[in-house]
């Protein structure tokens, strides 16, 4: 759960004085919307898609095509990056890096090391695939939502009666309500449902939900 | 924990007989990259601010700004938008929407009804929220992070001694290390930790971290 267990290791970066176009070149090649930017292994800047064609819109409307690709040749790429650059530690938790993406909302970070040499890079794509991994999402069983109240000890009663019915919880999610209830998500590793569904029922629990996942 | 609860509703939209300069224009007035395009309300495409920087780098290399801006003004949205747009429907599960946004590489998807109406969007943000809120990471409380093995009934023996010392677990999440074990992610809505820590150590589990946000 922490951000080296999810990042991908050894991006792809670029030096401070490589020239834009060759940015493009590995951006078209590598399918890549930004990149970092080092000097030495120390992340000094970050270089995007769109601040690369902002760069050819401005310059656009008084250059030729030729006259653009000429200056895109010999611009070094530290004259458009950004240095202010938003990243987050190798040891912090995942959930630290989302709140980052979220609140700043962008789908990409930079992961630095004590030094502040990247190490890797963390995509919003790269948390969703943790997040649905902790809710045991792309896992063989059932998925069974139960609404219950806010308690001391509730998750406890609950996960009792899924054991007295043989159905080991696999995950569990909880998902407040903001009105003295949540909705508990528990994954098991069984389809059969049927009896532990009574229970709950006879033990005063309302199941919202149940639907299994062949996988 | 449906899309219809976490999507933005009523997005704006632009019709299908758009053109293309004003769908740039919206999108520059509303800071949008992506809007979906409608014929009366039902979707039939989608069109993002990539599919028309391209359009435009095409035609730059043969045309003057002038008769750029000129043609962008003249053609409509739906020749360069794509037609075979992925969706998720406003009832189904947040984790499915997580997984198809995984799944294509996408950051975005238009949201429908049954009549295949655009009802809203949602964004990896929303569900990065969404998880944000599931794990409890954003109220008050302690988090704490136990090594458990995979056994049934281990998540019911857990929250029991979580109860006995007064902790209140508001949110759980398991995160399975593939080796016969899993950390749980537990938050607590108090910041006494000291007689749980010592119960849960004594109980024969390893506590890898607690940590206190106070918000």
């Amino acid at each position: 759960m922490y951000v080296k267990n999810r990042m991908t290791k050894n991006p792809v970066c670029i030096d401070v004085n490589s020239k834009i176009s060759e940015v493009v070149d590995i951006m078209n090649d590598r399918e890549l919307h930004r990149i970092p930017v080092v000097s030495g292994k120390k992340l000094v800047g970050l270089v995007t898609e769109s601040m690369i064609s902002k760069q050819g819109a401005t310059k656009a409307t008084s250059l030729s095509i030729y006259e653009l690709n000429y200056l895109l040749s010999k611009t070094s790429v530290d004259a458009i990056m950004i240095r202010d650059v938003i990243t987050i530690h190798e040891d912090r938790f995942l959930e630290d890096a989302a709140l980052v993406m979220f609140k700043h909302d962008i789908g990409c970070l930079p992961v630095v090391n004590d030094a502040n040499e990247v190490v890797g890079i963390l995509t919003s794509n790269d948390v969703l695939s943790a997040f649905l991994d902790i809710l045991g999402y792309r896992e063989s069983g059932s998925r069974v939502c139960v609404e219950v109240k806010d308690e001391l000890g509730t998750i406890g009663d609950v996960s009792d009666i899924f054991k007295r019915n043989n159905c080991n919880i696999t995950h569990l999610g909880v998902y407040s309500q903001h009105n003295g209830y949540s909705d508990l998500i528990i994954r098991i590793n069984t389809f059969q449902t049927d009896a532990l569904e009574k229970d709950l029922n006879a033990s005063g629990y309302r199941v919202l939900s149940i639907t299994k996942n062949p996988n």
